[in-house]
C-alpha cells in the first residue's frame, strides 16, 4: 500500500495534507516529487509503481497508457531526429485517460459516489468513460455553446451531461466549491492526480529514447506540468542524466500563457476573444498558467505559438505518416518548423511530439481531399 | 529473411508459389501453416516472427497490434469469465491495420507503386494510411452511395478516392484482375497477407488467457479466418494444447454465411436486400464465405446471427464499461447473451469477445443520452 504523499503550492510552497485541489494562494497543488525505480511490467503502472499519489486500481485498467512512439520522417529536412508519441490510441483516443484513470483510482478508494469534469472534448468522454467504468456516476459540465452532435460521444458512456447557461469561465472554480459541499469529486484539467498520469508519458519516452526537446501542446497547463513532473522524477531517481527541453506549444489565436512568457510577466491574463481551430487546445485562461510559466523560467524552456495555418499545414503532413490527429495535436509538427527553420532546435536532435488526441474528434474540421467519379466500365482508365 | 511460403486453397487444395490472391477455382488462397516458437520483444511482429508470410517494415510500423485485453463485468450475470480484445486503439481505430501493415510490407518489397482496396470504412480509412506512411500511391474504390462526410477520415491521408458507378458487388474480382493488369496491389478485405496479420490477435490472446470462446464479428470471413489460423499455428506448434471455439457473428440482417451453415449448404449465397445498423460487417456475398463454412463444420464451431436492437443494446453495455464501439463490434457481446442464456456457452467458460472498430466511426447512428439545460446560479441543484 501507498503512504499518503504531501501536496505542494508550486507557486507559494505551501503544504497540505489533505486531499485539496488548489492552494488558498489560488494556484494548484502538486503531489511532493517521487523517487523510485523502475520495475519489469506489461504496464506503465507496473513498471512505474514507485511514482504513483495513489495505488492504480488496476483491475478496473481500460488499458491506457503504453502508447507506440512512432518514427517520423518528417524531421529529416530541418535536419532532427522526430519520434511521435501517439496519445491517439487511448481508450477515448486521448492522452486524457491516463489521468482521468489515477483520479478514478483516487475517487473511489476515497468513496466517493459522483465524479465530474468541466469539458466539452476529449476530457468529457474520458471522465464519462472511466466513471461508468468504475461504477461511478459522472456530471460532465459542458457551455451553452456546445452542440448535441459533439456530446453524443460523451454521453453515450451513461453520463449525467449538463449544459451550464451562464459564464463558463467560472464553472472549474465553482465545480470544485460545489463538489466539495455536493460529495461530487471534480477532475478537471490540472487535477493532482491527473498531473501524475500524465507523467506516464515521460516515462515512456525515456524508456525508449534520450529526447533533446519535447513538443507539449499547452491549454490548461495540466499536461506540461505532468511530462515536465516526470522527467524531474526520473532525473532525481538518477535514471535519466539530463533533462530534455519542454517546449510549451499554443495556439496563436489562444496564446495567454506564450504572452505572458514574452511579455516577461509572473501572472497570466485572460485572452479575450480566442479563436483558433485548434479547439482542444483553446482555454484562455488556463488555470496551471501561472504554474507553467514559473516551469519556463526557471529551466529556460520556449513557449511557441503557431497559427492556423502552420496547423492545418502539420495536420496535413501528419495524416502523410499515417496518423490523422486533431488540430491541437499537430501543434507540436508546426512549431518543430518554426524552431528548426529558426535553428533554435539545432540539427541532429531528437525530438519528440506529443500527439494528444484523434482527428476523429474533429472531423468536421477536416478538408476532405479530392473524390472522382468514375462509372465501373471505366474502372481501368481512371486506375491508371 | 523469409523464405517463400506457398499459397494453398483452402477449398480445393491447389498450391501456388506466385503471389496470387484467388484460386482458379475462384475461392481465396491462404499461406501454408507457419511453425515456430515465441522470441522476447515488444512488438507482436517480434515476438511471433517465425509466423509472418514476409519480413515485417518495423521501421515503418504505426504500433498497430498490442491492443489491451480488458477484463469486463459483463460476463457476471451469465457466469462466464469475459474479456474485452480492444482493437479501437489501433493507429486508425480498428483491426484492419494488422493485415494493413503486413500486406504493405509485402507490397513495399515487391516494388509495388501503388496498392488499393474496395472498402466505404474501417480498410479505406486503413489502406490510405498506411499507403501514405511506406510511400505508396492508393486507390480507394469506394460506392456511389458512400457520402462526402465519411470518406473525409479517408481522404485525409492523401489517397485517391474513387466513386465507382455501377454494381459495387462486382468491384471485388474486378479490382483483383485490373490491379494485376495495371501493376496496383489491391488489398481487399481477404488479402492472404491481411489473414495472416490478424493472426496476431489470436497470439496475443493466447499470451495471457486460455479462452474456450472467442466471439468474431463476421463479414468477409478474413478476420475470422486470421483468427482460427493463428490459434491452429499456436496448436501445432505445440504453444497450446487446445484450440478455443471460435464463433462466427453476423448481424441478422446481414448473415449469409449463417443461413448457409444452417441450411446445411457447402456453398453460400448471396443475401439479398441486407439491412442491419452494423454497417462495418454488413457484406452480402463475403469472398471467405464458403472458407469460413468450412471452418465451422470442420471444427464444429457456432454461426450466431444478432438483430439490431440486441446490436444496440450491446453497445450500450460496452459503453457501459468504457468502451465505445462500433455496432458490428457489439455484435460478439450480443452473441454472448443469447448463447449463454442458452446454455451453448456453459457458466464458468472463459470468452474473449473481440472489439473490431471504434464507436467515433460511426458516430451518427449513436443514440444520444439526455441533457440537462442549467443557469449557472442554479448550479448546485442541478448537480444533486
Amino acid at each position: 500500500m501507498k503512504t499518503k504523499p504531501k501536496l505542494i503550492c508550486p507557486i507559494c510552497g505551501a503544504e497540505y495534507n489533505g486531499p485539496v485541489q488548489r492552494c488558498e494562494c489560488g494556484e494548484p497543488v502538486e503531489f511532493e516529487p517521487f523517487k523510485g525505480e523502475p520495475y519489469l511490467g506489461k504496464t506503465v503502472w507496473e513498471r512505474f509503481y514507485d511514482f504513483w499519489p495513489v495505488e492504480p486500481e488496476l483491475e478496473l485498467s481500460l488499458g491506457e497508457g503504453d502508447t507506440p512512439l512512432v518514427r517520423s520522417k518528417l524531421g529529416k529536412e530541418l535536419g532532427v531526429k522526430l519520434y511521435l508519441k501517439n496519445e491517439t490510441v487511448n481508450p477515448t483516443w486521448s492522452f486524457k485517460d491516463r489521468g482521468t484513470f489515477l483520479a478514478m483510482s483516487y475517487a473511489l478508494k476515497a468513496d466517493y459516489k459522483a465524479v465530474g469534469t468541466v469539458s466539452t472534448g476529449n476530457m468529457a468522454a474520458s471522465v464519462s468513460a472511466y466513471a461508468s467504468r468504475f461504477g461511478l456516476n459522472a456530471k460532465i459540465l459542458v457551455s451553452e455553446k456546445t452542440g448535441d452532435e459533439k456530446l453524443r460521444a460523451v454521453s453515450v458512456y451513461g453520463a449525467d451531461v449538463i449544459r451550464v447557461k451562464g459564464d463558463y469561465g467560472r464553472l472549474y472554480f465553482d465545480s470544485l466549491k460545489l463538489g466539495e459541499r455536493l460529495g461530487v469529486y471534480f477532475i478537471n484539467s490540472d487535477n493532482p492526480f491527473r498531473v501524475e498520469g500524465y507523467k506516464g508519458i515521460a516515462f515512456e519516452i525515456a524508456e525508449e529514447v534520450t529526447p533533446d526537446y519535447v513538443l507539449i501542446p499547452t491549454s490548461s497547463g495540466g499536461l506540461f506540468r505532468g511530462i515536465a513532473k516526470g522527467f524531474l522524477e526520473l532525473r532525481e531517481s538518477g535514471l535519466i542524466e539530463e533533462l530534455p527541453v519542454l517546449v510549451a506549444v499554443q495556439a496563436e489565436g489562444c496564446s495567454p500563457i506564450c504572452r505572458a512568457f514574452k511579455e516577461g510577466k509572473g501572472r497570466l491574463e485572460r485572452f479575450e476573444n480566442p479563436k483558433t481551430i485548434a479547439q482542444a487546445i483553446a482555454n484562455p485562461y488556463p488555470p496551471s498558467g501561472n504554474a507553467v510559466l514559473r516551469l519556463l523560467r526557471e529551466f529556460g524552456w520556449p513557449c511557441v505559438s503557431v497559427g492556423d495555418e502552420e496547423i492545418i499545414g502539420a495536420q496535413r503532413e501528419l495524416a502523410g505518416e499515417g496518423l490523422f490527429v486533431e488540430p491541437a495535436s499537430a501543434t507540436g509538427m508546426a512549431a518543430l518548423e518554426k524552431l528548426g527553420e529558426s535553428g533554435v532546435i539545432p540539427e541532429g536532435s531528437k525530438v519528440v511530439s506529443i500527439l494528444t488526441g484523434s482527428g476523429l474528434k474533429a472531423l468536421s474540421h477536416v478538408e476532405g481531399g479530392k473524390i472522382v467519379e468514375c462509372p465501373i466500365d471505366e474502372l481501368e482508365n481512371c486506375l491508371r
